[in-house]
């Protein structure tokens, strides 16, 4: 097979899209699984349902690209034209895939709402993706444009549907096309800022050659990506020696050297050391428990909790002293170790994390403002550990800091750093 | 003034965005902003730091479009080439804006990180805005595009900063230049799926005219969207009949007409009645709970609950009685009603909801295979309410659904619907 894509531009279609209704994160997904793939991708295009608005933007992405992706306008609703118009444009028939019809049908036998007798159709001699979580298949053809062989990706928009279809199918065949490869290792840090940690690493910013590194920052870590663009035949990794350097200024914020998110280390570390852990949540009410559910396989060392929303459910659900929450108040240390104490003895979990704070945007005081977390962690026959932190940004904002702030606490403790 | 803005295109600056690294939120924003001014959005694009690519972008846009709003590429780091790009087209010498910067030096008095000499340079003659929460202001240019008068809107690329300067300056000054403005309605279903909704108004999608209606789906609902374009003078309403057809075609799967999410509807139903809620949750593991608690002021009528996540905890923090789990199971009718009314006698609560099903990807049987969920909801003096359901797709999906699924039980049972 001689086609390589080095290149691609990535569309989206869908009027949603443009009216700002959802928010694309297809855009994320796709942008980095192609730069994985060492395909370069120079534009993202969005466009509506119009036809002829789309059969323009996919011109003029071939002719700067060698592959086209699209995403969305795959369904069988009579505003999905994104088939039709790469059918066109490659001079190919539409016709309908029968595996995948009869996959549909036999998946959803009692399927009154669409007639599927024409549905769903393929560019004939496209390459075929199965779609697990729906009905709309992936498919991938080649076209000639001004003499050079290009190729189209078609995938549908849901991410739940495009994303696992990606994984299983769609990459390993884009891998037999990519020209060279690139190595991308990651080193997560947790506990420090990411003007910070470029500040500690502006020396290597400045003087990046082959092996190049860029930070990037969210509210669950900060990522610090070291990549080589391996030219074909050319394999020797460059990377180690950097992420060592890496590994070494940042210390104990370290948390991964890979792709594990804190929660994910964090299960790890408990099941390795058999532990079972157990929440008491206030201010986060729930986020901490429903985030290392999130992880399949997190009943293992995940036994469940209590939310506790105001003090007389502290007292109820975990015996929190009157006494405590009168004058001490719901957000204080001595409260805080009274929930993850509590929280020990109703579950019998080997550990226990509470939070209690104020997530706003109501609820401050000039004492206790808006952003307060205290967070505990009791221990089967060890002494509780209590800190205070201050997070600032909104709800959300605050409340998902001070879960990972927990989750590294947690971490830090059992890693004895 | 002659020039209107009818036409824009949105092009987003930065590798990041290509890279994936970050999930391009001005996208949504500025979307939905064009689209509330009357100015129709057809194409955005995203393009790396590459000055020539850049250029060739906004050209292409420019030749389209009224207006080009272009977001990121502008601070004071030599990648950061916008205004620089911007300048060239427009033929305008770039000059330091001494406002601007002084402003800046008065912020940051101990900034030794960037020189800002020449800093932030923008276009001659440009309506500048200010940035109250970073170094970068905005812009705005007009220039002459093939004998027609455009317009060039730059503006930085973090949302904390482009946003507030948005509300602020930016959208009153665009006011001024739409041509006409779209009056938009949401009708929000929970109840039914995307394709029936579709199926049960596909003669109104067909015979569209003055008002437009679009179907739009999520894990979370089904939003229909009704629009009316109104040109200048003619201000007469004509979404309102639609509307009401929407209402009466789709009854009680209507939850809310506006923007209003279930659990927000839910929560002031809830606040309403004077009611309290508590949850037992199992496979949703404390979602439904974190999900209520994101809405400021959810406390009011959220006491909070538990999340019971193995057999133990059920007996431990339910009371569910132990013969239930050996002989139903924990994924069963009786198993999800000794949860929802042993959380309604421990919370005191005066509705609980609880949560049992398997969200997989292992865990599933024959007889109840992954995406079982039982939902039960205990009413202080009622009997209790327990209802079996089956979602398909992954974990995330299956909890996800189970949620929103309880949350409408609830809405439902509290309107007698």
């Amino acid at each position: 097979m001689s086609f390589r894509a080095d290149s691609a531009e990535v569309i989206f279609v869908g009027i949603e899209l443009l009216l700002g209704q959802t928010l694309d994160s297809n855009a994320c997904f796709m942008s980095r699984q192609l730069a994985e793939l060492g395909i370069s991708t120079y534009r993202h295009t969005v466009v509506g349902d119009n036809p002829q608005r789309l059969e323009k933007a996919v011109r003029s992405a071939l002719a700067e690209n060698d592959l086209v992706v699209m995403t969305g306008g795959l369904g069988p609703t009579s505003d999905d034209v994104t088939a039709e118009v790469v059918a066109a444009l490659a001079g190919l028939p539409l016709i309908k895939d029968k595996a995948v019809s009869d996959a549909i049908r036999s998946r959803y036998p009692d399927r009154s709402r669409h007639d599927f007798s024409s549905y769903p159709l393929v560019p004939q001699g496209a390459v075929v993706f199965k779609n697990e979580r729906g009905t709309a298949p992936g498919s991938f053809v080649f076209l000639l444009e001004h003499g050079s062989q290009k190729a189209i990706l078609m995938l549908p928009g849901p991410p739940d549907e495009m994303e696992p279809m990606f994984h299983a199918s769609v990459r390993p065949f884009l891998e037999t096309f990519s020209h060279h490869r690139f190595i991308h290792r990651y080193v997560r840090l947790f506990g420090i800022g990411e003007s910070k940690a470029e500040e500690r690493i502006r020396d290597l910013l400045e003087n990046q050659k082959e092996v190049t590194i860029a930070p990037y920052a969210s509210m669950k870590e900060v990522v610090i990506r070291v990549s080589q663009r391996l030219k074909e035949g050319d394999g020797t990794d460059l990377t180690h020696a950097l992420v060592e350097e890496l590994r070494e200024r940042f210390g104990a914020c370290v948390f991964e050297i890979g792709p594990r998110p804190l929660e994910l280390v964090l299960l790890d570390l408990l099941a390795e050391k058999h532990l079972t852990i157990a929440f008491a949540e206030s201010c986060t009410a729930g986020m901490a428990l429903s985030t290392l559910a999130d992880v399949p396989g997190s009943s293992a060392s995940l036994l469940g909790g209590m939310v506790t929303y105001n003090d007389e459910m502290k007292r109820r659900l975990l015996g929190v002293a009157p006494q405590i929450l009168s004058s001490a108040g719901a957000v204080s240390c001595p409260a805080a170790v009274a929930m993850a104490e509590g929280c020990l003895a109703k579950t019998g979990a080997d550990l226990a994390l509470s939070f209690t704070g104020i997530a706003g945007p109501g609820g401050g005081t000039p004492k206790t403002p808006v952003g307060t977390v205290w967070i505990a962690c009791a221990r089967e026959g060890e002494s509780t550990v209590a800190n205070k932190y201050h997070f600032p940004g909104d709800r959300i904002h605050v409340r998902t800091r001070a879960v990972y702030t927990g989750f590294d606490l947690l971490r830090r403790l059992l890693l004895g750093l």
